[in-house]
């Protein structure tokens, strides 16, 4: 596909991903250097602000903060500085603002605020010249290279992967997770292919989908789901694997597609019961991850087995080619999608 | 309606809230004394656990501590205590967990873990004899008697009122803006009768729909998506007004159904630009709250007008009402509504 062909940009940016990935890999000294002054400020508690998929990355980076680095970590709702003036006094915090345009308005303002608070603010962005990165007091460079689809794809595995290198070098570790990150991208994107074009004949003409996951997958989940309402205009929603049994598991019958995320680890073996339990009610459920081979599922794609805190890297890149191909066989051009712009200017 | 009439055991407990509201508030003295010992112990931090409607409670109790505490407060994962082990310190750290049954196998856990790493952790419950009450140090009773139907309508209400009762006491406040929350709420179902009527006959062959709302409001639309996606077996989604148009709001056509919650204050104010929006998408766009008579809508449910910070206590009522009444018309019973329990044994 060239730029010209519908997806023809999504498709392209997609594919980037493994040298993207194993290009920010080389660049971990410079995020080391980063992840070294958090660690000489000994952070007590960490705040994330993002929005759309960034918003996703951040949700992962609350579990490796928390797991990994053992620091209560929360998300913010930019709107109450935006909107309320809220000045929360922040000394002790390590405030990471997630935008690839590095230009939202909104956390631009978040981000002041948080410095101005005495917040250690840190902007993890794809744009070093952006306003955010100017205004933080330190930044990550993502590093993914422009990106013209509008829908994100490699600026999201390339934040989580960058995500992942600043917490492990805060906690002094050697990155060996991601050593070969770029490859096993690779290999996912080509080992999956025949699964996901058969996954997009199947949901092809599916009105409603439900994205599920737990630990760090539910971060997959909400990206999976955000990409298919995006391109695909279907109305996709994500819930973490507890949450969706806590209720909307109601909402679930034989006219759902059920998308589980299952990677190998304490998250894939939690989603046992959620596939089991949306199987019963009759969902067709694509089982994809480390882990989909041994879940009751109605179908899957595979995925190369990592250290379950880098999973949700790998197991995005099927989910992000199904959303394509399933609004190419619905006839919607994904680098096209009606009303939706690549910055927002909320307030 | 009776117990036995489809729908009869939720209608009931709908109706019951004026009364449950105006109880609670004579009762404050009880939960001020918990507001006083959470301010003598001056926490640096909020974090809150729970999930389904009571995750919807704690997003807005966030907004009340942020904005009137002027603290930092994040919603914890408790899936990196139950899946991962993660032990951070929470010593100065407020750890509110939210459970009307107070018997969530997970969230007893997370909270344990919580009050062993030094947090001050309060339970708020709908059972004083609850095991959560048990293992938190400090607790909050909603008293809003046995809920039967298996949707939360009572327990959402009396919890956002206790939750507020709470965090003005911890700020020394009077509660002088929910003086007469009883006799408002009764107003506020009284007066959206017939629109609530109209609402249900309006989207009662819609297959998607999309709740949002900002600031305060943000919680009454992610409640009320979960109330239409329990019930009535509809595909609801909830967004934030900032996070709808960075995305999402590709996605709206004329088959949607838009619920945009706009009650006075800053966070309907920000919503007028989010209706006109999606107005212009050509979806039917229904305006719920005090500020609705002003927006771009195609039909409104007013609600009277409060302080900003208790409007989500009244919004959210109209939009129970019409998850039952859209249930109903849709031949459900969403007293029986297929595949929910009431406690989940999530871990």
């Amino acid at each position: 596909m060239t730029d010209e062909t519908p997806g023809g940009r999504m498709n392209a940016e997609i594919a980037e991903q493994p040298g993207v990935l194993a290009e920010i890999v080389t660049r971990r000294a410079d995020i080391r250097r980063v992840a070294d002054v958090i660690a000489r400020r000994a952070p007590r508690f960490a705040l994330l602000a993002a929005r759309g998929s960034s918003d996703h990355a951040a949700l992962y980076a609350k579990y490796l903060i928390e797991v990994l680095l053992r620091l209560p970590a929360g998300s913010v709702s930019p709107s109450t500085t935006t909107l309320y003036d809220a000045r929360p006094d922040l000394s002790t915090v390590l405030y990471l603002t997630i935008s690839q345009s590095g230009r939202s308005p909104d956390l631009i303002e978040v981000t002041e605020a948080a410095r101005r608070s005495g917040a250690l603010t840190v902007a993890i962005t794809n744009d070093p010249a952006s306003p955010l990165n100017a205004c933080a007091e330190l930044s990550v460079d993502i590093g993914a290279g422009p990106e013209l689809a509008v829908a994100a794809t490699k600026t999201y595995t390339a934040t989580l992967l960058a995500l992942y290198l600043l917490i492990d070098g805060v906690r002094g570790g050697n990155a060996g997770a991601v050593t070969d990150i770029g490859a096993l991208a690779e290999a996912t994107l080509t080992g999956g292919a025949g699964a996901v074009r058969d996954a997009a004949a199947r949901f092809r003409y599916v009105e409603r989908m439900v994205t599920t996951g737990r630990g760090y997958s539910s971060a997959s989940a909400a990206e999976a789901a955000l990409k298919l309402a995006e391109t695909s205009y279907l109305a996709a929603r994500a819930y973490s694997g507890a949450d969706l049994l806590h209720g909307p598991v109601a909402a679930i019958d034989a006219d759902t597609g059920v998308v589980a995320v299952t990677s190998a680890g304490h998250g894939g073996a939690a989603m046992r019961g959620v596939v089991r339990a949306v199987r019963g009610r009759g969902a067709d459920v694509l089982a994809v991850g480390s882990a989909a081979a041994g879940m009751p599922a109605s179908s899957r794609i595979d995925v190369p087995e990592t250290a379950e805190e880098v999973a949700p890297i790998l197991e995005v890149l099927p989910l992000q080619r199904l959303a394509l191909e399933l609004a190419l066989a619905r006839g919607v051009d994904p680098d096209r999608p009606r009303g939706l712009n690549k910055i927002t200017k909320t307030r």
